[in-house]
């Protein structure tokens, strides 16, 4: 089935204990893209860059099968930039420099073509254009959104109409304390799940992720890795895996969901690995099944 | 099959933001034996206590079946006695004080009749001390230690002695890091099992655990719980319900050891919902079953 993904599109400057990457392709949506393409063909992609964003970066986009049909281009602009240093621990890090560049007028504008979209993915973005987004688009089956400390301090109330219409809110442990006011992720789920997302996802970075539904709640580790070279776009690759995995099989409850949880752990472990978009432009299925494998092997407690 | 345990015996006062309980009965071996009494009858404990010990401690530690012919009853003493203070987010805490009275002088006696105990465990004591008793029994099935960070850095050579002598060993994150000195866990598993403890436990507080063998890791998640009163001896009752199961189930192998981290869990789960060993001294076994279900379902992604 088809996803149609709205989010940023960069060029990042990153910095760890490992190392450092300089202008390497990044952003919300292109995580997102990556991750979700190995799960369906059918994913489009609605964002903005500029005339430094080169056709070899096209290619990448279009190596996986992306439809990059809605990514304007503006001419006489440059695509949004982000520089950050992550501290030893990696779970840390400070922003050294953010030029908003092209992606300071972003007005999403929805082909078209894609407008008929199943499963729509809303990245990182103001929820006032995560809900220009949604007015454009027709009944899909499911809506997941992501969003971060910046919007819920900085537009709560819109942020709080666009998860009114929003089906599976992903959201990272200190963003959903901030959001409910309630230092207890348990009591935290609840309230932010009385706000419309009927499903909830709190990512613990390191320590894993809960999946919050009607029926209970599922905790998937995190995997146990010896080498982690750079976080950046670990959660928009959790992301891209949930819901790939969710437009792959089709049918949304919550063993599926839960089983998405592990595929979006598994893409977001392989991102970790090398910097940037390396590792996940470049995996194959039997990897990813592998990986998953991997998940369900360190939470099996039967013969 | 039999349970020997050697640890402290105290009396805490403890404050959180919930509230305080002054004077509670408390100590490692304590919390230990309380845990581990659900899963067998054969709980045998050696300590030390001052006069303030009264009939009502023994009776409470008879009436769940434990053995305390190896507590050693000092009447011109004092028993150990500890306060300390919660945080806001019950992670971190302040000891206000610390008085060793007796324990100053403890110098653990294993009686006769416990020599052969098959499961031993070693609670949080100078690591000399958990030589000494491990001179004096036979044979065991199985020695499992815990320590803290006092003993890593204070006695760092005594420990690694008795962990040349140790099965399994359990440990904080914090902890795993400072001994091995590596702040990946994954690295610091291997290092710390190259010190002799064939499996290794890393505890993760309300991140779940880690479980090392040789076969893999298993990761355990913690209970999602909505009100966490006083997370005062949870890693103890932890140990004893992870030792209990392997010793009410008596064979060792990953798979039991994997369901021993749970049960483990489950236990501890129920200590952090009351004041000192409230809970755990009042439970009964199909709560503790239920429980251990709960945390089954937690991680399920079958049907």
């Amino acid at each position: 089935m088809s996803i149609l993904i709205v989010g940023s599109l960069a060029f990042d400057d990153i910095e760890t204990p490992f190392g450092s990457s300089l202008n390497t392709l990044g952003g919300s949506s292109t995580y997102i893209a990556l991750s979700s393409s190995y799960f369906t063909d059918k994913v489009q992609l609605v964002g903005v860059v500029g005339s430094d964003f080169e056709d070899k970066h096209f290619q990448l986009l279009h190596s996986r099968n992306i439809d990059t049909k809605g990514i304007k281009k503006v001419e006489d602009g440059k695509t949004f930039r982000w520089a950050g240093r992550y501290h030893y621990d990696m779970n840390t890090r400070d922003t050294l420099d953010t030029q908003l560049n092209v992606f300071a007028d972003f007005d999403p504008h929805v082909p078209v073509q894609y407008r008929d979209a199943e499963f729509v993915c809303l990245g990182n973005i103001d929820p006032e254009l995560q809900l220009k987004v949604l007015d454009q688009i027709n009944k899909p089956k499911l809506v997941i959104c992501d969003t971060m400390n910046f919007w819920i301090e900085g537009k709560p109330e819109e942020l709080k109409k666009t998860l009114e219409r929003v089906d599976i809110f992903i959201i990272n442990d200190s963003e959903a304390r901030i959001l409910s006011g309630d230092p207890n992720l348990v009591k935290s789920a609840r309230i932010i799940r009385n706000m419309g997302p009927k499903t909830l996802i709190i990512k613990k970075g390191e320590h894993g992720a809960l999946l919050f539904t009607d029926n209970g709640i599922f905790a998937a580790p995190a995997f146990p890795l010896e080498s982690i070279y750079d976080p950046t776009g670990a959660g928009d690759t959790f992301a891209g895996g949930f819901i790939g995995h969710l437009a792959r099989c089709g049918s949304i409850n919550d063993i599926e969901m839960r089983r998405a949880v592990l595929y979006g752990s598994a893409m977001a472990s392989f991102c970790v690995e090398k910097f940037g978009t390396e590792k996940i432009a470049a995996l194959d299925m039997l990897e990813i099944e592998d990986r998953f494998q991997s998940f369900r092997e360190l939470s099996r407690i039967d013969e």
